[in-house]
């Protein structure tokens, strides 16, 4: 089944999702995800903190000539800082555990991924590390949750493979890709990930401050089920603004 | 997004489809399949004639506990063994040469297996070896073809991932299952492949005897494009009885 080309012709088709690989642990991997995303058409691949830092030959030749892909990598500290240009973050998760967001199966979630394009915005779908998963705080950044459907008796997709169902579900939902659905207003835009962060920044300072996360044990739950609750509408910039004023003028009427 | 169980759970769903590797060269990828295979809930595997020889113990460390899979598989020479008593034949197929046969995608595909299997019929997918693909006369044993719908740009699928879109395909396809829609008129049933390869060699073999194959540049041609219209139609075992009574007929009235 391998092609003939080197991955020469592999150039962006805009907008294509984002894959974010948070964590991970082998460079052999990375370079599978780059040959996987390939084949669905994804281009743009971002590293949470590579284990073993980056670049790594061994991606490379992994990646089956796909290494445009890898030559434009992007490489993050943080969850939060991966996601910062955003507008819709996905996260695949095989066990969801009890958080409040929509669970999309990989056909869904590749659905929503063009209809979010087709708006002009831009998503990326984060994959956890090869063992562990992404943890409470690294789920909290996404506004959905992406669930394969597959053998619930056997689960045990590797990273590339994950990668590649969700490219395939991508590549055939850009097929189907209907004119797009609404129209921004032009009086506001949805917040980027990056905005919408910003203002959690605010919100959480100012809450430390007041002392109402002062339980130290408590503070990473209660800090997670805020964003929980800010990440799941669709939050835009001019709504943010406001809420920017109300902590400032809450935080001015206790500072009275 | 590895499962936490060591594939104690897998068992076959019936009728699931049958997943034939054609000469394939990694023991490491044949461990891969399997545990691909378990993701979509697939069973049954076949291989033809694989060039390392049949068991290796490398494939089972690659299988991230899919051993059942690994335990049942059987080995033949042949692809037309390794099809003979299934009713209905798949070859992937990532560039079609000039064949009439049906071109399918992969959910295509999983649907018409998934109908096939709803009829009471079995069907297998012939998977070619790693980088040479299915030669001509293995792809003469299949009814229909499947070729992915990729990146046509960057078409580089490893056996594992190929085989793990397929089955994640079936998976989804058996969910959206009709009831059954075609009952067999219990008067005569679809011929299995074996009764069609029966029929075939008789066929060649008279054709030999007649002179008609004899000019040896052309014989394999001839024979596969013999194959390829038997093949094109859902043959029942009457309508082979049929034809093997034509053709001995015709022998007869051409040696008296």
């Amino acid at each position: 089944m391998t092609g003939r080309n080197g991955g020469a012709e592999l150039t962006p088709i805009e907008p294509s999702p984002v894959v974010i690989l948070v964590r991970p642990q082998l460079a052999e991997n990375i370079g599978a995800v780059a040959r996987a995303m390939g084949n669905g058409g994804l281009f743009h691949l971002r590293l949470v903190s590579p284990r073993d830092g980056w670049p790594q030959e061994r991606a490379w030749r992994m990646a089956s000539g796909a290494h445009r892909i890898l030559d434009k990598v992007q490489v993050f500290a943080t969850v939060a800082e991966a996601v910062a240009d955003l507008h819709r973050v996905f996260a695949t998760c095989p066990r969801p555990r009890h958080i409040i967001k929509p669970v999309l199966t990989a056909r869904g979630g590749a659905a929503e991924a063009v209809a979010i394009g087709a708006r002009g915005l831009r998503c990326g779908v984060l994959f956890g590390p090869e063992r562990a998963g992404l943890d409470n705080d690294e789920i909290a950044q996404a506004d959905s949750l992406i669930r394969y459907d597959l053998n619930p008796g056997f689960m045990s997709l590797n990273l590339a493979q994950a990668v590649m169902i969700f490219g395939y579900e991508w590549w055939l939902a850009r097929q189907n890709e209907p004119a797009p659905r609404a129209l921004r207003t032009h009086e506001t835009a949805p917040a980027t990930k990056g905005e919408l962060n910003h203002f959690m920044d605010h919100l959480i300072r100012e809450c430390d401050a007041s002392g109402f996360l002062k339980n130290e044990q408590k503070r990473p739950g209660m800090v997670r089920n805020l964003r929980h609750f800010f990440q799941r509408g669709e939050v835009t910039r001019q709504e943010l603004n406001t809420l920017h004023g109300v902590i400032s003028e809450l935080v001015r009427g206790r500072k009275q």
